[in-house]
């Protein structure tokens, strides 16, 4: 696999305590694994509620050397106590889910707002030194009013989950600004590949694909399919979360990611379809509570990330779903009933 | 005193019955006031904490034409109930201190966000019809990037408090575009005038100013004394509100109010004591926590209320401070120890 890996980054993170939250997750899984290679000490939290994206088996083969410690990040008592001591964290936990949050916003807001205020309260009280990085969302952009869309663009979410990650990120900003604290904010996008939840389209229409391509069913692509987006590669998403935490100049910054390919839906179904050799896909109109939040086209820039943090994506959309299909083919019985 | 009232307001409001959320706080209670003179029936809810803007002696006169029901907005089941039937919401209640916000985000996030969901839910399954204008703040702008700021300069808030009030206002907006529910937000700028809290600076700095001046204490200017501000009146401020619940067009829309005046805090001290006839002023240096969290110069572009609902402000700065110099002269009594 093509790896950008920058050579300070052992150096960084080897022997150190680091936390991750959402660390059984598809990011938080996959950045544990990678921290483990670099030879440091990483605690996993994770609360496993199984709608979520939490899965033990994202940490097979690791399990000695990845501290997994169950607990749910609205627990602030345990959150109080876990951030002592850490180096890094990378703040990963997350209700991801836009539908879920228009039916239950006091959910999301309790995950996605209230736990980001406690872990911060945590850090300020009891780890004021430590190195946070947070995981935002393009999602909070809303409707793109140009494209790309670079960190300037307004920000202007369409659903109670993008309000909250708006909150939940600006709440990093703030403590930043007005208590010193050393964190970071990446704005992610599409993020796919291995351990990507797949059972449904929870949290990302393209997890649903995958899983309907591997068991034989048509992909159904929603409106026209000409919906443009970026896709970054998880091992590049965690390339970049690993550049933000040893990065100083990211102290107090936001940083979009993004792809280097911006292809349709439509596209998109056509190459999985080709890569996997077989299969079918079929437009199908949005249904209505998708549509109300849908955002057509989207892309952005990552400008600023590749000039901070030397940041960019490494792996090509052709390369990174022939590694997720070959990933859910071996796999796919972990992930779906 | 000069007023502004477009004639249709009477015909709109006459016997409807209104809500306003915070009723006995500042703008909510001169905004009461003015829906009994128009003939509204108006509940106004207030939870009454001493350290927030309440206060039955705002409603002094209209005890008998305006119903008080004390209920705290973080009740959901008490709010669930009160917005039924309900022709019009004004929805006002708000932790409004900057500092407390730091020192108790949970405070802060369930009273701006948690309560401004239980309301929306409640008006979207009981009252999908009802008008709501919510009442937001330029403070979510943060440090200006560019003055005079309208509404699409980008949002920065620079503390806890300024972070929530954005997620209250988005979540208004994000349920006018889900749910269709006819929401406008309002952010308003330094509001001052008769029963504005003037306690302490919890509020706004204009009212321990008020108080100093009229006990015959020094007004402490913080820093150079040359942060320019913009004021509205409070009786502009609920002329706004009015006109913005009766504008078709402001449904999902979100307005600046604004001052005619830009004045520097220097010569607002000034102008205060020449219009009490005595008084001291003195420069200081900020406090620090004040410091982290002070934004600068603000002003802000009317051009969009104006356009759309017909509205500019039309008290004076002069008019408008001696009127409120007149009403703590003759009340404040009522107002401190």
């Amino acid at each position: 696999m093509a790896t950008n890996a920058a050579p300070h980054l052992a150096a960084a993170f080897r022997d150190q305590p680091v936390l991750i939250t959402g660390g059984l997750g598809f990011i938080g899984s996959n950045l544990a694994r990678r921290l483990a290679d670099l030879g440091a000490r990483v605690t996993a939290i994770d609360s496993l509620i199984p709608e979520y994206g939490g899965k033990r088996f994202n940490l097979a083969g690791y399990e000695e050397r990845v501290r997994i410690n169950i607990a749910d990040v609205r627990d602030e008592y345990s959150m109080d106590h876990l951030v002592r001591g850490q180096a890094f964290i990378f703040n990963l936990a997350g209700q991801v889910s836009h539908l879920d949050s228009m039916h239950n916003p006091y959910t999301d807001l309790d995950i996605n707002c209230r736990s980001q205020l406690s872990i911060l309260e945590a850090c300020r009280k009891h780890n004021p030194s430590v190195r946070l990085v947070y995981s935002g969302t393009r999602q909070i952009y809303g409707r793109p009013r140009y494209l790309p869309v670079d960190e300037q663009h307004p920000v202007d979410p369409v659903d109670v989950n993008g309000v909250n990650k708006v909150a939940g990120e600006w709440y990093h900003i703030v403590y930043q600004r007005a208590y010193g604290l050393r964190a970071t904010s990446l704005r992610l996008t599409n993020t796919y590949g291995p351990r990507m939840r797949v059972v449904d389209a929870r949290q990302t229409f393209l997890g649903i694909w995958l899983r309907r391509l591997l068991q034989g069913d048509e992909i159904l692509v929603f409106g026209d399919g000409r919906q443009r987006r970026d896709f970054t590669y998880v091992d590049d998403a965690v390339e970049a979360l690993l550049r933000a935490a040893t990065c100083e100049a990211a102290v107090g910054a936001i940083y979009n990611l993004g792809g280097e390919e911006v292809i349709s839906l439509q596209a998109l179904a056509e190459l999985l379809i080709e890569l996997q050799g077989s299969g079918r896909y079929r437009l199908v109109p949005f249904p209505a509570e998708q549509k109300a939040i849908d955002i057509g086209d989207y892309f952005g820039s990552y400008a600023r990330a590749k000039a901070d943090l030397g940041w960019q994506p490494r792996v090509g959309l052709r390369e990174g779903l022939t590694h997720t299909l070959a990933y859910y083919a071996a796999h796919g019985h972990e992930y779906w009933p």
